[in-house]
């Protein structure tokens, strides 16, 4: 169905499959990637989720998910810099360059966003020379203004950079997710100097559709299903610099309950339809 | 319970109301202004509209809503046109220094973001002699981008300033609607760059709350309910040197069928407990 060799399955996108089941369809399919969140390897155990990824030629794009580092009590935060360690580590194993950080949102009662961002960039202070010892990147995911209050403040590209500058490339890059940036008026300008400081970690492709379901974290749809212009899109990553994998990371209950071969074909459908042409 | 004196009523906080019935509860309880619908306006007539709020001493803080002006046929711009050149008048005749613009999503099946924000522009050029010979100014709301796809494609301060720029001050300015611009990483600046332009045409307040309802464009809080950091927000929009009204525009079931009455005393409540200090 065309090449397909660049494109990712983020194993969220079928959450009921296990990895092996995802590795083999994916491998099947022809996909050369695969992004697998942290719940499909500790399944296995890293070791031999590294073998079943190699053995069917598959390699890692991004390992999700680590983050949640926005709390004020030091219990707290020393939790989570364990927590994003053994991230590292497994995102090591599986020779996994990205770590793809969902920073997390406001702490239950505090209303400080402005300081809620400062310590992001705290915490990846702290996080940055562990990962920077293990050969992974951190990648900072901007989501969309959606989740702001519950699951991550950093909000735009632009201000993911402005943190990410604080390190060298090497150590912290930025997500590009359709899905959270689509809205931005300065998506392409920003998209461009994430591209040209050599930080964009991954690029994720999902699309915003409408009505929102009552879950809204699970409320996101194949590309072309809803109003994301991922020709357009495509092209400002690609024109930016970025060559590597494209990773459909997809949160729907209806592709879920599909077998993970369907889902994979799906995905490629739409990936040979509206990315690959515009890479 | 405090002074109310700048504190704005915006009829679609209290929904199933008549004008007469929010106005009288807004006089009664203390308010100095109300913010009224197009529904509201219409259901009256104009003059009847202006008599029943300058009796009972009320002024107009904004009038509710123009906009929809993305549309890409001639055919639907002309609407568009007349339309807003109505609800211009409708202004006028209640003495409404500003009238609110939510310029509208996507059109159906298009989905070139960048060009329906191109003609949000072009259509101002077109309604802005209009205004100006009215003596009302166009107020630009940026929503939420829950919103982009379907309701509004200006998603924040900056960009609407951007395009408010093209034209005067007392011919364009923007909305600052605490629900639709919170989670903005540069909110602070941007209302900094409208105040010092003369260009913030008034200060909504509505919090975030979650989760959202079913239907997401009703899925809106008291301020204090939820996420927002009304005090901060507040001084921001003060020190930049807005002294306008403060107008409630809140969109929640609960409290829509709520007495009128009820629902000015509990907004009038929050107001003083989390806005009016910090003015």
């Amino acid at each position: 169905m065309g090449d397909l060799s660049m494109l990712s399955l983020n194993t969220a996108t079928a959450k009921y499959a296990s990895l092996a089941e995802c590795a083999s369809a994916c491998a099947e399919a022809g996909l050369g990637w695969i992004g697998p969140w942290r719940n499909r390897i500790q399944e296995v155990g890293s070791a031999d989720a590294a073998k079943i990824i190699s053995a069917v030629g598959l390699s890692v794009s991004t390992v999700c998910r680590g983050g949640f580092i926005t709390a004020t009590e030091p219990d707290s935060r020393s939790r989570a810099i364990v927590e994003n360690t053994r991230a590292i580590e497994e995102a090591e194993a599986l020779g996994a360059r990205e770590l793809v950080m969902v920073v997390g949102g406001l702490p239950a009662g505090d209303k400080n966003l402005v300081s809620a961002r400062e310590r992001v960039a705290q915490r990846l202070g702290d996080l940055v020379p562990i990962a920077h010892n293990h050969g992974v990147r951190l990648a900072l995911e901007p989501m969309h203004p959606l989740f702001t209050a519950d699951r991550g403040v950093l909000t735009t590209i632009g201000q993911s950079l402005d943190i990410a500058e604080q390190f060298e490339p090497e150590e912290v890059g930025v997500v590009i997710d359709t899905y959270h940036i689509w809205w931005d008026p300065d998506a392409h300008e920003s998209i461009e100097r994430a591209g040209h400081q050599g930080r964009i970690s991954t690029y994720q492709i999902c699309d915003w559709i409408l009505p929102l379901t009552a879950n809204t974290l699970n409320s996101r749809g194949l590309p072309g299903d809803g109003y994301i212009d991922f020709p357009t899109i495509t092209r400002w990553v690609s024109e930016a610099g970025y060559t590597g994998p494209v990773e459909v990371e997809i949160f729907n209950e209806n592709l879920w309950i599909q077998p993970v071969r369907q889902i994979v074909d799906a995905i490629s459908a739409r990936y040979v339809d509206l990315v690959g042409p515009y890479l």
